[in-house]
């Protein structure tokens, strides 16, 4: 049943790996706009990032001009652990569907923290320890960047300390018992350890948390401890350049076997992933040289590509963060308990954000339950588990492919599976006891969070 | 810090992929002997066997002469889903150790049942499709082999029924919702819905449940049902068979780069991953071609080989299966409620109970303690989590790795990784918190339940 002339799954021999990194910043006409520093409203310098992140992390940050970063050897030693990850043909989902689409999946979930968030996590545990820290603080939501972060700082012997959205912590007990086997500790937030926490827990004392009150937390301790920087697992211009190895791996792919795809899809939460993912594609089509059309996937309980406003927002919900210009629901949204998984940040990637603004990729939302049936669908005939998250990639990939079957179409699509969903099995299991809610924002409720905007002159 | 030459990870190409199993009783001289009757103590026949297992497992369960069996087309095609696994070069474990060893193992835990077993799960699948079957009735312990039937059962859209032991489908609630997911109805045995559950839970009401409790409830509710038949993971020829297809694949990529292992080591609780990993060496081992140590890693508190006797016994509890002469602790015998994970039935493959009585391989135990010692060393620095059951092996690996430390040999070891430790987080936990007992049968206890084994004259 297969093309013998095409492997089945491409993987690229490990000189075939890529070397740098692409800095899709580089290439943009409209570059994203600076972080802001909230209290001045001016562009945040280097010198006022040092105390949270780490200083080659802030250069990254802050370039964009630089089109590749070369990737430090010690890295790539460790992306020799997981990487390169396959790029499976979906022969068993094309005959499922009875589709002439030819549908490709780029598959990050082979590596123990189940997903592709360890791309970023092993670069800046690197670049924490070459600046002699002693540790670093973060948030993690699903779990999957907490887990990731817990890898690398294990590798480079570096203490982690996790705050982990509450109602997260209390419904994926095991991912927390992965952190701790590398060496994490992991706390639930909002936690009565920062002042922020306090604040929260004081206003709001039944919260289930939220990214954005977790990632306050994490700012806040790594403020307080000498040797301790914050680092983040999405939204960052430097999150994205690292996971650009995504892109650059398939793309070499696709290209060692002269295919040339027609729809590129990701999900989306702060956009890590499909950021990564579409990189040197976009950079193509941003130098004219090809064009391909880029499909945002995104919760409809957390739209904040389709239902959120462009302007500068606090990342975080304790507002210690720099303001970001991006597609944001306001930094008090916190999705319905009901929503499963990750994709909860209330914005998005400033590049992505810049990008979708100036109409260079489209943007969509699908509801869980519909994921859900696709992720199920996927699993039985693909033999891989999705991760909640990657099943909107799937699900719109699974349309796309129908719609070629209406039109006899036989494009060539590419989506990312970020990760696998063993520890998302409470989300299932609501979805097969039929207990799964679809609970969509209402336009007031959008409203109301997006009306907390700080006010900025552009 | 990697050898150029060779790849960190072999994967061979699709045209190096097996096409037939190797069956490893062809090229012994003694073979293993033959399932007995019980009742009349008689080898079992193809028309005995006909109501319990379908008709093309039969004949490769009989068969001792035929060397090799074709791989089927649609078997072939569905491995190529996670096949060919890695075979990987422990590089940063070497290192860590300080060992001048070099380690590999072949990691089996790339899918989503998360282990090797459903390289037998799809052939077995097949087999009952091909026959016309409605559906096919198992047992599981860990729960990896009925994840591993599920999926294939979906494959080829079969009914898939799952006596699951009651201690581990309480622990492993997520467990189940994997099997649920690939439409799998699982019960937790004992159970009141068979004959033999009723009666064992009359006899001990309090019972956990064992392997071989489900297996008679499993080959009952066979019995029971028009067009279905019972399936095994492990013990079974047949199974052996299958599972070659780790080793032919180890071998391969072994030979494509002149490697030869001095050690092969594997986790053994019925015997189905070692005996295919080793199974093309162990027959060029036979065949006065080379020769290599073997050696079985079983759990302290279930040591068939190492405490258990060669005898005729029970397959399972409730006496309704032939009788398989193998090392056995007796078909009464139940580990210890502390005992974490697989590698928990009483019995051992007729295969490599020969071989091993013949002086063709070792045999040793370790308490899990030390096991979860080195799963834990091994996912910090090679960054897979790994079942209980492989990190036997792992132990093992590391032990012989130390040696060759002192000694200076640069021995090469090989191990097989069966699969991956996601749903075993619970025993991680305990072992996080120091609650982890090592509790080692006594003499008098094994004495008792080997006491049970049945009077047969050979």
């Amino acid at each position: 049943m297969f093309n013998e002339a095409i492997p089945y799954k491409i993987y690229l021999e490990e000189n075939e790996m890529p070397k740098a990194w692409y800095n899709l910043r580089a290439d943009m006409k409209n570059k994203p706009a600076p972080l802001l520093n909230p209290a001045t409203q001016k562009p945040m310098t280097k010198e006022e990032l040092r105390p949270v992140f780490c200083d080659a992390l802030i250069d990254q940050e802050l370039d964009d001009t630089t089109a590749y970063f070369p990737i430090p050897e010690e890295i790539r030693s460790f992306y020799q652990m997981y990487r390169p990850s396959p790029l499976v043909r979906a022969y068993f989902l094309e005959k499922k569907l009875g589709t002439p689409a030819k549908i490709y999946y780029k598959f990050e979930g082979n590596n123990t923290s189940g997903s592709h968030k360890l791309n970023s996590a092993i670069a800046q545990a690197y670049y924490a320890k070459q600046q002699g820290l002693k540790g670093v603080t973060t948030e993690t939501g699903a779990g999957q960047w907490g887990t990731a972060l817990s890898m690398a700082c294990s590798y480079f012997d570096l203490d982690c300390q996790v705050y982990m959205v509450k109602v997260s912590y209390e419904q994926k007990p095991f991912r927390r018992e992965v952190m701790r086997t590398y060496g994490a500790s992991v706390t639930p937030s909002p936690s009565m350890s920062t002042e922020v926490g306090r604040k929260i827990l004081e206003a709001h004392p039944g919260t289930t948390g939220s990214l954005g009150c977790a990632i306050s937390e994490a700012v806040e301790m790594a403020n307080k401890q000498e040797g301790y920087r914050y680092v983040l697992g999405s939204v960052l211009n430097q999150v994205m350049l690292h996971q650009s190895v995504i892109g650059l791996e398939t793309k070499a792919a696709l290209d060692k076997y002269g295919i040339t795809p027609d729809i590129i899809i990701g999900c989306a939460g702060g956009g890590s992933n499909l950021g990564g993912l579409i990189a040197p594609f976009m950079g193509e089509k941003l130098r004219g040289e090809k064009d391909y059309r880029f499909i945002a996937v995104e919760p409809a309980s957390c739209p904040s590509f389709t239902r959120g406003t462009f302007a500068y927002d606090f990342c975080d919900t304790g507002a210690v963060c720099p303001l970001a210009k991006m597609y944001t629901l306001g930094s008090n949204f916190i999705p319905s308990a009901n929503h499963a998984g990750g994709l909860r940040y209330h914005g998005m990637s400033p590049v992505l954000s810049q990008l979708y603004h100036d109409g260079l990729m489209e943007a969509t939302s699908v509801v869980q339950t519909d994921v859900f049936e696709a992720a199920e669908l996927f699993a039985r005939v693909e033999g891989i588990l999705p991760a909640p998250e990657s099943s909107h990639a799937i699900r719109v990939a699974i349309d796309e492919a129908l719609k070629c079957k209406e039109t006899g179409e036989e494009k060539t699509i590419v989506f990312g599976l970020t990760g696998t969903g063993y520890f998302d099995m409470f989300a299932y299991e609501k979805f097969h006891d039929g207990k799964m809610s679809d609970y969509i924002p209402t336009d007031e409720e959008i409203a109301e969070s997006v009306s907390t905007l700080p006010v900025v002159n552009e």
